[in-house]
């Protein structure tokens, strides 16, 4: 049977650094995504792509306050699930431009609703700046009439911070799961998904952004997928990152990582939540989790690649085999 | 094996007239909506929800312009990706608050791509009303800048008009029937779906705006399902509509209901479409089209209610029955 990978890849991926966030420019990087993940497509494996939104749902969120004086602007968690079916559909089309030339299946991008805990303590703490840069008085202004949350973001303003609590459940996971076994390539938590909590009415949206790579490996663990590969700007972790010691990691075992994760070797804003959710994916019964970059992602995921070559990203497995310590 | 139903709902069930198209109000309303499908799912039918975004896609047209110069505006058929998203995830999740309680299915939304022929005379002939009222300025200046064609609608202004081309496939047909075999509800087609052209590298957006009555019909005609319930505002089908002899049909055999269409019965712009899609169904070897409102979906579906009744909505049959002609 086909073994499943999920792909996370960054809303960045999409709309690059520099870029407005053209329609234009976003079908061109969802291309070039595209044809990184028809590689494991015609390698057999069975991929369900998860996405960032981060640029997306900033601009949509300034457009909301734009035109707020006419129509009435939606909450966060609303403007997310816009944002799985817009990035959903570019990419869905993108991937039946490169993948299904040589094959039947087909691509289809999921509204997906992710399950967090309303006594999660991001709720008390939010750290997650969203949006436009504002100044102090519309700060306060966004504060007073729609209740936000802001914070000084660096020197160059204010932004709205809103939580960002941990995936518990995805929603969807069987409908994907079924997608998968069909031989569907299926977007799926978008943005880390639609953040809902369970009312005793049933489950209602909540303003909040879930980091998408730890909501890639709550979905990789569910359905459950083999491997996880979460996609990055570099092609490798470093070790002692800027440090004349500074060394790229090939491969290494879950308990070495969740000893660099400990003592802080992979910080919060960067490596640190890809090389937590790697971790997670292993110890609940996963059996590959690489990070890497876009071009990389075939050769990582190859089983002849062995350390030795080079060529591959960053592989965390459960138990090093005897080669790579030899 | 159970049945499958598609069931069309206009988007002015989400967003009510007079209502200014609030998250509480397409809530309240997105939760009416799940109550009228949950009956049909407690009778058995396997269930596809097929929604309109007139009032949502306008209102995400008027934050598009007003952000403008902040940043880039999307495509039109980008805006119907995003509803679809929008308006996927509310009824999901209304779905599943009154749905699930005595089952295990859950609802999904599925972003749906909708093929349309790029030969469509609809091309040349933009009929379809979108968007917010502009000034003759306002909209010569979007017709300079954007492209788009603007035509005077009514004493209110100037409108974008766009293309309203026929539904020709509907991409997403086997990942729906999937899920609905697994017993999800789905949500699919959402506004009609994005309409997409194929070009030689595949499929691609192009900015016009489908039926989703039309589109529902393809849907339900390539699940295939037996039955397409088209919800409206009135209970059933009036002939001689306005006139001393107006008279509420609650069945006709499809080959009666060609004729009043060639007749000019029912206007193209109510329910000329709706009868339309119906007889296209039935003729495409669909068992059952009903156009009635939400009040009566449930007891038009039900196999004992009879023309004699009087509770039901309009029922569009292949071969009326001979209890009928009695």
């Amino acid at each position: 049977m086909a073994k499943t990978v999920v792909v996370a890849l960054g809303g960045n991926a999409l709309t690059r650094e520099g870029e407005s966030g053209t329609f234009e420019q976003m079908r061109a990087n969802a291309n070039a995504m595209a044809r990184s993940v028809a590689s494991l497509l015609r390698a057999g494996w069975r991929v369900v792509v998860v996405h960032g939104n981060g640029p997306q749902v900033g601009n949509l969120a300034i457009q909301q306050e734009e035109g707020a004086a006419l129509v009435p602007a939606q909450p966060l968690f609303c403007l997310g699930a816009m944002t799985e079916g817009q990035l959903g559909s570019l990419i869905a089309l993108a991937l039946r431009r490169v993948g299904t030339s040589d094959q039947t299946r087909g691509a289809v991008a999921v509204v997906t609703h992710v399950v967090v805990n309303p006594d999660d303590p991001a709720f008390d703490n939010p750290t997650k700046f969203i949006g436009p840069f504002l100044s102090k008085d519309q700060a306060e202004s966004m504060a007073a009439i729609r209740g936000w949350v802001v914070k000084q973001d660096g020197n160059r303003g204010y932004r709205r911070v809103v939580p960002s609590p941990e995936p518990v459940a995805i929603l969807e996971a069987g409908a994907i799961r079924a997608l998968t076994e069909q031989g569907q390539v299926v977007i799926a938590a978008g943005g880390g998904g639609v953040p809902v909590i369970r009312y005793p009415t049933g489950y209602g949206g909540v303003d909040a952004v879930i980091d998408k790579d730890y909501a890639a490996q709550v979905l990789a663990t569910s359905l459950p997928a083999e491997a996880l590969v979460l996609v990055t700007a570099v092609d490798t972790v470093l070790l002692h990152y800027g440090t004349p010691d500074q060394k790229a990691i090939h491969e290494m075992a879950v308990g070495e990582a969740e000893q660099y994760l400990e003592t802080g070797e992979f910080p919060e804003g960067s490596m640190g939540p890809k090389v937590r959710a790697a971790c997670r994916f292993l110890r609940a019964g996963g059996e590959l989790a690489v990070i890497t970059s876009p071009e990389l992602v075939y050769a990582s995921l190859r089983e002849t690649v062995t350390e030795l070559e080079g060529e591959s990203g960053t592989k965390i497995v459960r138990v090093k085999p005897l080669i790579a310590s030899a």
